[in-house]
């Protein structure tokens, strides 16, 4: 069967990285559309996103998605094959809330702790260590999130796997140790092994210039502002 | 069959409303629990939700589920009769798609608009009339956002459909008039009077005195604020 499955998405955005690796652990082969979101956001993506404006955005046969959750969860109902949610109802529910957690509490806190002013730094690295606790607590001891193999959570978990780690080597600011989240970073080193989620992600290097060129953008706005 | 169904709430809460009007909706039985959620929550509240600590929780047969769209999709996979979301997956896409944007774009736009201080209530204004226009394209006519009958979207715009007229007769800032929005008005008077929905929202003099308490606090504040 040919069908159009197309993903508008820029490299380095954990988001459309999600997307792209929800399809590829499907088997679904899909064509890849660079966009330029800071400078130059393509006519195609304000049209098949006009609410929000954003990657990623998920064309099939014509017909666009936007939102990386509500995209993963049109793929798993999409593509049968290799399930990334349970079937359970329950169970189910429980991988939405995980991942919504990830989005609404841990994504922004992350972020803070990474970027915000000195003043404010103590608190939102606690706040972020709340959050990586009780994903810790949640993993159990279990391989995955979803089990035995890599579900919902994991794929929506990604900027754990992989950018909180570049992250912290570039700001030299240690949140994820394995002294303090032992089941985490054990997940982290086997999430990032898979094969297909090593195909997914993008370049280590291209990343850590980008945070780096970040730090050194913060370290100057400090520099200036106590002038 | 008998089971075990109780909702955490609280009398005047959108959200917890939401679950109510969905096992309404599904014509299942349950049991409602009033929460203090500003003094004194409840030992089981902090037992079923110790992530967020927030209503509504639903229990079924002892699993406790958090988040009031996760529930949403639950009930909807629990109990099959009178479905809430489309079969097909990017109807139902579109939907989630929706449900999203009412939480996390006009939810805090519409009160920020009600709430924002004098100074910066025009651009919060603006912000919240953007999305109730995007809402009525959306609608397009239609009786309900889920078509000819409620579904996940109406119900979760359950804080368009009630609380915000309610809170335009207490402020006195007509944001959803009928001459800019005729549609959505025409849904929100449609969808208040669904039988089921009418026994689903909280006594209307209660929600007034509380916005109307509110607003009162905001002039006080104000006042001290010049003095």
């Amino acid at each position: 069967m040919s069908e159009e499955v197309k993903v508008f998405g820029t490299l380095g955005s954990p988001m459309s990285c999600r997307v792209e690796l929800a399809l590829k652990l499907k088997g679904v082969q899909y064509e890849y559309i660079e966009e330029d979101v800071h400078k130059n956001k393509s006519p195609l993506l304000l049209k098949y996103n006009p609410v929000h404006k954003k990657i990623p955005v998920l064309l099939h046969n014509g017909k666009p998605i936007a939102e990386s959750l509500v995209i993963l969860e049109y793929i798993e109902e999409t593509w049968k094959g290799n399930p990334i949610l349970p079937e359970d109802p329950y169970e189910k529910a429980m991988a939405r809330f995980w991942a919504r957690f990830l989005d609404e509490k841990c994504l922004p806190a992350l972020w803070n702790a990474a970027w915000s002013p000195e003043n404010e730094r103590e608190k939102a690295v606690e706040e972020a260590c709340d959050c990586l606790k009780t994903l810790e607590s949640t993993l159990k001891g279990k391989r995955f999130f979803g089990g035995d193999t890599v579900g919902l959570v994991d794929i929506a978990a990604i900027f754990i796997g992989f950018w909180l780690r570049v992250l912290q080597e570039a700001t030299g600011q240690e949140l994820l140790s394995a002294e303090k989240f032992p089941d985490l970073v054990k997940w982290t080193d086997e999430f990032v092994s898979c094969s297909v989620v090593k195909e997914s992600l993008p370049p280590r290097e291209r990343l850590w210039a980008f945070f780096k060129a970040r730090v050194a953008g913060a370290m100057d706005a400090q520099t200036n502002a106590s002038k």
